[in-house]
This record gives C-alpha cells, structure tokens and sequence, in this order.
C-alpha cells in the first residue's frame, strides 16, 4: 500500500546509509568528540553562514525541543507558543516535565503574530500582579509549523525584533526544516534563520535521517555545560558518530537541500491530483503536509488504497486529512495516489 | 485608609489569636500529631458528615494545589483547570514545577461547564494520536472561582459525575470556601462537596487564620505516605500546632461560618453601596469579593481614599477593579466607602 | 511530663505573639510587602551589618533549604553537603524533588572539613569524564550542626576561601542558628557569617517564633524575581506580616541573642546534671542539642517522666539520645530533670 | 592506533546494518508499531523464556535508567544504588532531574550485598523518623557493574527475595549484559534474571547496536501509558524501526551471544597478555573490561600507542586503567597490544 502518512515511514537516505557502512569499523571516540561530528558541525556553519555558530548534535524532536528550552530558561520563566504549537500539544507535557510552563499565544493557520506577541507582553507586565504569574522567557516557533506553514521574512524579523526588545529568546523548531527552506513560497534561508534566532535546530529525522536533529546556537550562547545538561536529560548519545556522521552527509554535496527540492517537487504534483480531483485544501500550504477536506465516504474508499493521517473532524460528513512527501517519495507514489483518487470520484 | 484590597489584609480572627496564646506554652509535639489538629480533624470531619475523612493541613494556597495536585496525578497525567483558574495564571507555574501541565478549558464567569469538560474529553479519545498528548487525571475547580462566581449542586453533580465516569480525580479548591458555602444563593453544603469531591480543602488564609488551608480527602483515598509528600515540597511545619489551633478554633461554635456570613453580609450592603451610585457590575458575584466598572476619573478619585485591586481595563475610559469584604470588615468601613463614592458622584 | 523533645514544643516567644496580637487589626498589604517586614529586615540588615544585604523570609527549614538551594545552582549543579547534613538525611529528598543531586561529604560529628572538600574538588576535575557528573555547585553548611557542633571562625575562613576559589556557593543552614551565636564556645558572629556566606538564613521556628525563617543574600545576590520562586514552590506567604512582625519582634531589644543565651545556659546546667550523673555523652556539644549514652534499662525509666528524643542505637545495650533546650525551658523543667535522672540512677 | 577505550568505539555489528539496509525503503508506521519491533520482541520474550513479557525499546542507557526508575517509584521513593553504581556517579544527575534520591549503598568491586542491603532496610525503619526520609523503592544493580563483576545467582535470589519481602522493585542494568551471561564465570542466564527481577535491560549499545536498550518488564508489570512516559522524557524515537531491526537482528541465529562470547574470548586473551608481563589486575573481572595497573612511566609509553581508558590514580606512581573488548575487537588488535607491552616490559 503507498502510504502519505508521514515524513518518517522510510529509512535513511541512501547516502547515509552508505557513509554509516563505510566507516563502520572505524575506531572512534564518543560522546559528539568524533572527527565525523567534527565535520558535520562545519558543514552546518557554512551552510549557515555563521563560522562561530555552536552546533550540538540530540537524537530526536521532543528530547531536543525539552533540552533547549530548559536550558534556556530561567527558573522564573516560561516558553511561548502557539496555542497549536507541538510543544503545547503532542509531546506528552515534556515542556512542563523540565518544571516550565507553556504559554499559549493564538494562532493562525499554525503561525503566531507579532501583533499577538506584542498584546501578551503589554497584558502581562501591565497586570500588577505579574510577578505571581510565569514569566515569558522564550519564544517557540516551528517553522514549517504544525500546519505546513511558512513565516515570511518580514514576520520572523518582527517577531525577532520584538523578542529582543524584551529580553525573550528566539528559539525556531526545525524539524521539517529542509522541506521550509526549499519551498516555492519563501523568501527565508537558513542564514537568515541564524540571523534571526536565538537556538534553532536543522531536523534529521524528518528530512531523511534515521534519527538526529542539530542544534544550533548561533552567537556564542550555547548554555555553559551543554553536554552535561544534555546526559542528564538522558539525551546524549554514546555513539555520537550515528549523528555525526549522518549530518556530514546531509552537508555534503547540497543534500539536505536536494532532499527537501525532492519533496516539495511531489508535494507539487500532490497538490495539483487534488486540485484536479475537486478535492478541497483545509488551508494553502506551501511545503511537504497537505491538508485536504475529505468526505466520509471518500475517506473509507481512499484509505483501503493509501496511508494518510487523520487529523480531525470538521463536521459531521467532513473530515480533515493530512498527506505527507518526502525524500522517499516516488512518481509511482504518486501515479498510484491519482489513479486511487480518480476512482473514488467516479465511484 | 479603608481598604477592601482583599480578604487578607488584617490577621487573624481574634477567637484564633486568642486560642494561640492560651496554649502558646503547652509543651506539644510536632508535625500535626498534637492533640489540637486532632480535635481540628474531628470537627471538621463532624463539618463535612464525613466521619472518615482524612485531613491533613498546609499552610497557603498555592503550596496546597501544587501537593495535592502533583500527588494525586500519574506521570502521564495534567489538571483540567478553567482557563482562569488560579493554577492556570496567578500561581507562577507551580504546577508545571511538579512536571504536570495544566490543561485550560473554556470558562463562563470564572466557571467550567460539564459540557465542555465533555467535549474535552471526547476531542482527546478521539485523537488517534493521543498518546502523545498529556492525559486529563483531575478536574480542578474553585469554588467561589476568581470571579466570586458559584458552582450550583446540579452543576457539581454533572462535573463530579462525569469525572468519575472517566476515571478523573475532581478536586476543589475552596481557598474562599467560607464566603461561597455562607452567600444567598448557593444550594451547595460542605457535605455535598465532600460528596462530590475526591479532595476539597477549606481555606483558612482568606477566611480568619493567620495562614493554613485544611485538604481533606473523604473517602480514605489520601495519597500513601502523604506527610512524606508534604515534607518533600516543603509544606510540612515543624509546630503544626499552629494550624491545629487555628482550624480548632475555626470550627469551634460555627465561627468559621459566621465568618463567611459576616462578609457576605458585608458583601451585599457593598453591592447595594454600588447600586445606589449607579455603579455597574462586571458580572454578578454572590460571595465576599465583587467586581465593579468604574471610569477613569472615578477610578482616580475613589483610590485617594479606598483600597481597592486593579482587575483589568475594560477599554480606553473604563476599569474593572475589585472589592473584597471578610471577617474583618467593619460596619464603618462600608459607611466611609458610601461616602467616599458620594463623593465621587457629585463631582 | 517534662519535655527536651525539640527545641519547637511551644508556641512563641510572648514577645511575638504579644506584637501579632496588638498589630492584629492593622490593614497590611500582603506578600511580605507591608511595613513590619520592612522594618524587620532593616534591624536584620543592622544585626548583620550588612546595610546592603536582601532579606526574604520563608516559612520553614526545608522548604528555606530547597528554594535557596534550587534557586542558586545551575541546571548541571548539585549540592555538597556532610553526609549527616538534614538536607541529605532527613528532608524526605526535599533537593532531589527539585532536580539536583545531594553530593556527599565525610564528616566529623556533623562539620565538613576543608581538607575533605580540597580532596572532592580536586578528585572530581581531575576525572577525565567530570563532564558525565554533577558538578559541585554549592556547599551547604548547618552552623550548629545535627549534632549541635560549631564551625570556628578558621574553619568557615578555610571552607569559604576554598568556594571561592572554585566559584562554589556558600550556604550556611542556621535553623538553629541563635542557640550557635550565643554558645560559650563559639568565636562566629553574624558580622561573620555575612561576610563569609553568599547566604545563610536566620532561623525563627526553633528560635522563638510560631514559623518563619530570614534568608539573607548579604551581597546584593538575590537570585532575580525571588518572589516568583518562592511562590513557584508554594513558599510565598499571602499574609506575610506573619513573618515580618515575628522577626521584627526578635530583633528588637537583642531578643533574638536573649533567647540564645537563655537556651544556652540551660543546656549548660543540663550537662552538669548528666556529668554529675556520669552518663556519658556521645559527644562534646557547645549548644542546646546534647546527645547522651543511655544504658537501655536507663532509657526505659528515664521516659516514663522525660520527653526526649531517640538518635540512634549504640550497640546492643545502649542508645544514643537527645535532649533539647530553648527559650521556654524553665528552671522548673531542669529541676525535674534532675530529679528524674537522680531517680535511675538509684534504683 | 589500536583502541581498547570503551565497546562503543565501532558502528554496528556488520549483520545489523545489513538488516537496516535491507529494510531501509520499507514503509513502516513509527513510535515502535513497526512488524520488526513486533518480531524483536517476540525473540526478546522467547529468550527470556518469558513469553508474557512487555519489551519497551529506548535509545541509550542513562535515558532508560531514568525513565524506568522515574516511571516506577512512588513520589516519596528513591531508588537504592552501589555508591560507585553509575547512576550516582556518572549520569550527571539523571535520576536526581526526575526528582528522585540515589540511595548510596555500600559495595565490594562494584557488588553490592544482601547483607548491606538487610542492614539499610532495618536502619531506615527502626529510625522513628523514618517518615521524613526518602523511601527504598527500588535496588539498581548493573551486571556486570561498574567494575565488570558479576552477582552469582545465588546473589541475585538473596537480593531479589530481600526485595520482594520489603516491596521493593528490583532493576538490574544490563547495559553490558551480553558479555555478563556469556562469562565463562557465571551461573546467571537470561531467564534467571527474567524470573528475579522486576524489570532489567539487555544493552544493545555496548553490545554491537548502534544505540538502543531493550527494556523488560517480565510480569505485565510495565507502568501504565509506559509510551507517553517515555515521549514526555523526550525518548520516544519517530523512526522506532531503529531499534527494532537492529534487535531484531541481535536476537536471531544467536548473534547476541555471539557477539559476547567473542568479547569473553578476547579478553580472556586479553588477561593471559597481562598475566604474562606480570602486568597486575586491581581486581578479578570475569567480563569484557579488565581493570590493571600500570606504572606511571609504563602508562606514559603504553598510551603512545594504544587507547584505552585512566581510571583513577593508586598512589603517586601507579593509575588504575581500563581495557575493554567488544564484538569488534580483533585478534590483530590483541597482537599488537601484546606487542606493545611487551615493549615498554623491556625498556
């Protein structure tokens, strides 16, 4: 069964696999002290444009989204988000595990506003009692979002602007970070990311590693004893080598780039089948998750040929789906996908 | 100045300070095993026709939610809380630093509806991925809520009744119990709260003690090794005696009552003060604190000469403020208010 | 039946609850920002003489140790504390519960040594993988110790230099610290301490007061928005004259010393007896715990008319047990005492 | 440069990748529901002879110690642990960041006995205080431990029966397991440790994986919601297939035990190289490290060229050094090492 459930139903990329083959038997040091790492963090300065940036190497979304924010925060504070945030939803209140609170902005289509940011700061510091109240330390955002959605350039420079005016830290999850970059429909590159932002991270798992995700910490402010913080959050791998040497070969030869191209190229043609279909999107999205309206008996048809997600009921009859591309899928993916739809429509 | 700032501005009821000097050189042992918390036990457990209850006493409010709360819930589990509940806003994130997430529903007036409780709850099965997310293990509410509004009977019912039915813990917190119990329009009894609540507590802070809050658990489903607990979170002191005494005295001859009566006495010739004067109300509150809409100009005079607290703007000309009335208030206190917003009228 | 259980069987000092009582009905802003903590502070500021110095007042002993504690160390920081230190022994994991780990010191009747401490420094950096460890963030201090035993002034100076040296914290625990400063055998004043300690609180439960412990940071280093801390660990008071008039109180007309030396004088006389008596000691005490040999035959008689408190057995025939003096132990109850032991000893 | 440092200085087993590879186009759902996961813990169950046994995979070993002792203690619990076990020494307070205490017990080469653990339990609930200590919930026990020992079985049945007797868990860190019950020194096998634990782990990083820990709970006795535990500590891998296939792979045609009777074999090699350049053991190691003591100057020519790991330092002139063998360690590794001590034996 072709399957549009998500972007980590495959492996690795090939050429991860191939570079972990080739340098199995190596005899190297643990703990991210590997020349491979090594490597991979220059790579990842380059491709940032940041020489000095800091870059640490943790295995997995919510572990990396927990070990930066705890890190960064004060005891006193806690991290803004998007009331849909993944943080403030689907990661089992692993925030609220490190003793933070997220706080939740309103969102739209996944993205929270400056305007919004602004209305929370000016609330809280007017209410006289703030000091009984959690303070804002961090701004969170995920970029593409929970949604597929993309900030312009404009928006994350206003939202920076702002957070800096306040003392607040800009952290930006990049867990589909290849797929953002790399779509139609932005005027973002990665420098302009570590211009803007505290912390973000470059998502492996998402964009065709087996697991990984680098942190980075653009100005010199990678938290004192990151590598201790990071053991005792029991996220410090002892075969560093597995990230680093999957991310020397994420930045190598422009992969990470051509992965994310590969996948918004057939989220391209996705987009078109339903367009073709009459079938309608639950918003416009410009990277590789597409949410599409589909009908009860639709639905029941499509997933006895396809895997896709369901996301969640818009009324009685309609439901919101969502389909994922990615590195590893295929034009027969997608030439199956068309063919199923097709055959609902004239059922 | 007068001052109806809130219900802890003077110390304690003179019944309480006198009991605490009259046994002041008793040579008791520590940790709530003196025969005075015994006695206070007895007599609240004859308060809630509980006969075997356990009870247990801490000293303030926040201190109360965040042990109660964090050792009722599993790991896995978050508080349901209205989205104004003082959890969710005024307590500095102490929940989140017991690791738990407070999981905000709609609220009306500072109150949370069986319905949306249930639309929760179906939302969260429903989720396939629901596993990822924070599971509900308790209902919190207040009672009176942040807005001085009241629970009926009926509507405890409902929530109690879909809480058990989903495993939930309900717990009420009634920091301002004795106001809310002694209002004109409640149909609710402390023995219906024991009924109807996995653990309640009565507060004594804001209802005549110098500080102490009694959690009662009714059905013999105090956490194990509860004092452990409460030693771990730095809520165990060392001369329980002082909150034994304090809670004796409380419900000894029905003057924790007729404290509550006294205020909302207090509360309702206030009510008619604002009545009078044409003063609106930002909502109809039948307990002890009540929440008015005064001008800016009003505003500026009235607090030359009253305390009173900021609630928050209503818009550009107009602010919702707060007057709170307690065992302390004075017959001249409310005398000097009418005059005092005369006053301000006929300028 | 006379009591040497603690030093909290009573109440308060009457001085404390002569001044709660006469300032009663005073209308006083909460959260420790009325007028009498201010003055309190101010008179503490002076004992100290330390004019710069914050003062924050908490509640009880544990709960003072784990809000300090939690709020000084970094994320990757644990406390050094004697192996018999309270916070490693008998706070029921009060540190643990906020995430940092207790590292264990040797001990010599309750007091850490700077040789001991040069030793844990020196082998903890020269392990090649330190990084994997908690790093030694702070040293914690109880001055009397557990057993009732002073540091000297050379010993704090060797101790405090060593911290410093290394970027350590000093915390001295004085919830018993009045019965230190007054000892006979003591050359640590409080000038002392606030120029050694980078905090160190001033204890009020087991000194004459119904609750209540003065942290001070003497150096202008109170962690920021301390408030929101405390309150975030449920130790914010809402009435927090409590603590202010108690404190003001026992530093007004040398109270606080008085009380000192009164406990001390008794617990001298209470050593004569038992040297009179030849019951051995455990060990040599200069304060108001004084820990004693008892045969078992002894003990059984002895508590038939004496409260005191079980340590720890010795071997098969004899116990190790404690008797305790403060500012309520009479002349009447030493007498008693006398008598009781007297008794034993002929039968 | 020849390495003995650690068995994680190579990749993976050579069969392991090839399985990743195998599969790598697959399509498979995350979190663990993949057909491999399935099947590895149906092999998992059979070795064991424990065929209701739930098996949970997490990523590496301080992240499995902390999310099984967190999810299995009581809040007023703290887990037992050899004082050098290595969750109280060198996870940087993992244990004590989810809020519990490492309970230090005394140990003999790592070991710890039953007869310390007796005297622990007694001590604890003969001290009248007990209540205000942390609870023995658990006994870590690593096997080997620290120093490669091994708990006969007659040890692990006095322990285990100890526990069971007083409601204590029992979690055995079989992180290095592989080479423990291929031992040519021990009487313990899988199933011996399924029927005495409560819950243990089988180590696939240190033996042959490229990260992954397969926990075991033998008795349906997984925590509740064990899933959204493990994601709230960040340590739920999307791409689960990870650890699946590569246990998978470890638990058929016997690689597992292969893999540590070939490390048993080379150290055994290993020894006799020592042996015979009168090289003495600081202690007797039945498994894959082996403990030795070097001169300084035989250190200083020894580590020109081979890796291995400084342990701590006897005295002035001899360090304690660790050797450790692995699935990868060659029989031309051992050559050269012979070769290079016999070397510096001659200089």
């Amino acid at each position: 069964m072709i399957s549009f459930e998500s972007d980590y139903i495959a492996g690795a990329h090939p050429a991860l696999l191939k570079k972990l083959t080739e340098t199995n038997l190596e005899s190297l040091t643990g703990y991210g002290n590997d020349p491979y790492c090594e490597s991979a963090r220059q790579k990842i300065r380059a491709a940032c444009a940041c020489p000095e940036a800091e870059v640490f190497f943790l295995v997995g979304g919510t572990q990396t989204n927990s070990v930066v924010i705890s890190s960064m925060l004060q005891e006193y504070e806690g991290v803004l988000s998007a009331q849909t945030g993944h943080i403030n939803t689907h990661e089992a209140g692993a925030i609220e595990n490190t003793g933070h609170k997220v706080l939740s902005l309103p969102q739209t289509q996944g993205k929270v506003s400056a305007r919004s940011l602004k209305q929370y700061l000016q609330d809280f510091y007017q209410d006289a009692n703030h000091e009984h109240s959690v303070f804002p330390g961090m701004l969170y955002l995920s970029h593409p979002t929970e949604y597929g959605t993309l900030y312009s350039k404009q928006e994350l420079q206003d939202l920076s602007c702002l957070c800096r005016s306040h003392g607040i830290s800009l952290f930006l999850d990049g867990a589909r970070l290849g797929y953002g970059l790399m779509s139609q429909n932005t005027d973002v590159s990665l420098s302009d990311i570590a211009a803007l932002c505290d912390v973000f991270y470059i998502g492996g798992t998402k964009v065709g590693a087996l697991c990984g995700e680098a942190v980075v910490f653009p100005r010199h402010n990678m938290p004192r004893h990151f590598l201790t913080i990071a053991k005792r959050h029991g996220a410090l791998l002892a075969k560093g080598r597995l990230l680093g040497i999957q991310f020397d070969a994420l930045f190598t030869d422009n992969l990470y780039f051509d992965i994310g191209s590969h996948a918004i190229h057939m989220a391209e043609q996705l987009k078109q089948i339903f367009r073709e279909n009459k079938i309608p999107f639950y918003l416009e999205s410009p990277t590789n998750q597409q949410f599409v309206i589909l009908e009860n008996g639709q639905l029941e048809q499509l997933k006895k040929n396809v895997l896709f997600s369901f996301w969640e009921k818009l009324d009685e009859n309609r439901t919101i789906v969502r389909f994922v591309t990615s590195w590893s899928t295929t034009q027969n993916d997608l030439d199956a996908l068309a063919q199923a739809i097709a055959a609902i429509q004239h059922e």
